[in-house]
């Protein structure tokens, strides 16, 4: 199934897509939540939402076409990122030469993010506003200390991810947060695909980035460090993870950065892509800070 | 003026520390907010709370004395931390000949902390349970792209912090992430002191840690290499801040880890405070993951 939260005049609505239209769950039945993290933190009975779906009468449907998407779980309490989880990107960056050995852990505010289509924002104070596209995971249960084995479980579905990423403030310091924190520069969405359409872990999935069109990044979820069970055994040995809690998996080679000559930069009037084999594309315009 | 949120019966309420009670300011006067964040986000009209405090009968006061006391602001859009700022701390640390020229930004999520007066949890997966006091600027008003003259006055008040650190999972990689995010290790308050009846920027403070009665951590607010004003300056150079954020300042020296002969790590049934002159103090127990 895939699940979105759009934005409608009622403010954020959780759908499911269903051929060329959207299911708004809520209208259709109102004891369901109105928005997806919400449905999650309820239980997020997937197969409870599927009847909701079959039965839908025509006016809970909207077109799918034209719909303004939402980030798909509006209010996590946590956007988890991992940093240097494909080799590919850890050779072509500054810690080259020392290859981790666990998964790098850094953290996203909210207000770092915008939706789905909308313009992520070049900001005033620097120019090196690079792209990383990630394979993302939606947390549904509540987990801590997790094992390989049953890590998966505590899945709801995956997403594609754009981890726009202010380079020059990256570098300032030994610690990531500040140049992964300008105001709407990442993004997710633009629906969730549920667990059980996806291979477990969210493995062997193709995942590219185009910027204008061209290919920058590619390359499959199979090339993880540290593979999806392997990362949320690692944080729940320290943190409980919550339903509706967000997981960046950090992104493959060819960031704008460590480009040849010279390096790339995303501005204004740019689109950027993140598409994901078995989930979707992840559009996002690039605008200047006002 | 000295705000807490408290535990009630009716779930966390905001006061204002009048003498030997506590006036819940909701109780008083229904117009107000019962959650300190939420004041703050509603304007944070600190006149109009004094003048509730004033008039308040004593049907809305609670003695201070056993008060259970909840986080001040317990949903805050981001708790921003600094570190290495303090250059005694630097000196002590593994980065000693690497002397930050900006601050160093992370982040901590709310299931890191736990309400002043709480256990703070050690976990079962490291023994390395370190202390880290420090200064906590707690922000009233919506900023980016502020000055150094003007950056104060987004300032809603200032409290105590326990930035409590798993070293050994701070360090498996450069991002301290993960060893900073540990759940119940941190803590914030007991009270916000308004930014009115402390000097402007929390300068000169006093600030202490003491680990079972013994001082730990004895330093000044003067000592920051970045002052909170620059931080502020910075910070909103790529983010907006909202009311009811959290900024931990960073800690003096004499942590745990860098003890000599033999670190020291907090263990279960230790007590740790934090105190602030013209603040107070945070304490907070340890205990064990269960």
């Amino acid at each position: 199934m895939k699940i979105v939260n759009f934005q409608s005049n009622n403010g954020v609505r959780m759908g499911v897509v269903d051929g060329d239209s959207v299911v708004d769950v809520n209208a259709a039945d109102n004891k369901l939540p109105s928005e997806y993290g919400a449905f999650l933190r309820a239980g997020g009975d997937v197969k409870a939402l599927a009847d909701v779906v079959k039965k839908a009468p025509a006016s809970a449907r909207v077109p799918l076409a034209g719909i303004k998407y939402a980030l798909p779980v509006t209010s996590p309490g946590k956007v988890i990122c991992l940093g240097l989880n494909y080799l590919d990107h850890v050779k072509e960056g500054p810690q080259k030469d020392n290859i981790p050995k666990f998964q790098s852990i850094f953290f996203r505010m909210m207000s770092s993010f915008t939706a789905p289509g909308a313009p992520l924002i070049r900001p005033k104070t620097s120019i090196q506003f690079d792209y990383e596209g990630e394979l993302v995971v939606i947390i549904g249960k509540r987990a801590k200390h997790l094992t390989l084995e049953n890590a998966a479980d505590c899945v709801a579905g995956y997403t594609c991810g754009m981890e726009g990423s202010i380079r020059e403030y990256q570098r300032h310091t030994t610690q990531w947060g500040m140049g992964k924190n300008f105001d709407e520069t990442g993004s997710y969405g633009p629906w969730v695909v549920t667990a059980d359409e996806l291979p477990r872990g969210g493995k062997g999935l193709k995942i590219e980035s185009r910027l204008n069109g061209n290919v920058m990044q590619s390359s499959n979820t199979d090339h993880f460090m540290f593979p999806v069970a392997e990362s949320l055994v690692y944080l729940t040995e320290g943190m409980t993870l919550e339903p509706g809690d967000v997981l960046f998996t950090g992104t493959p080679s060819g960031v704008g950065h460590a480009r040849k000559p010279e390096p790339v930069w995303m501005k204004a009037g740019d689109t950027i892509e993140c598409e994901i084999g078995g989930i979707g594309v992840l559009k996002n315009t690039i605008a200047d800070e006002k």
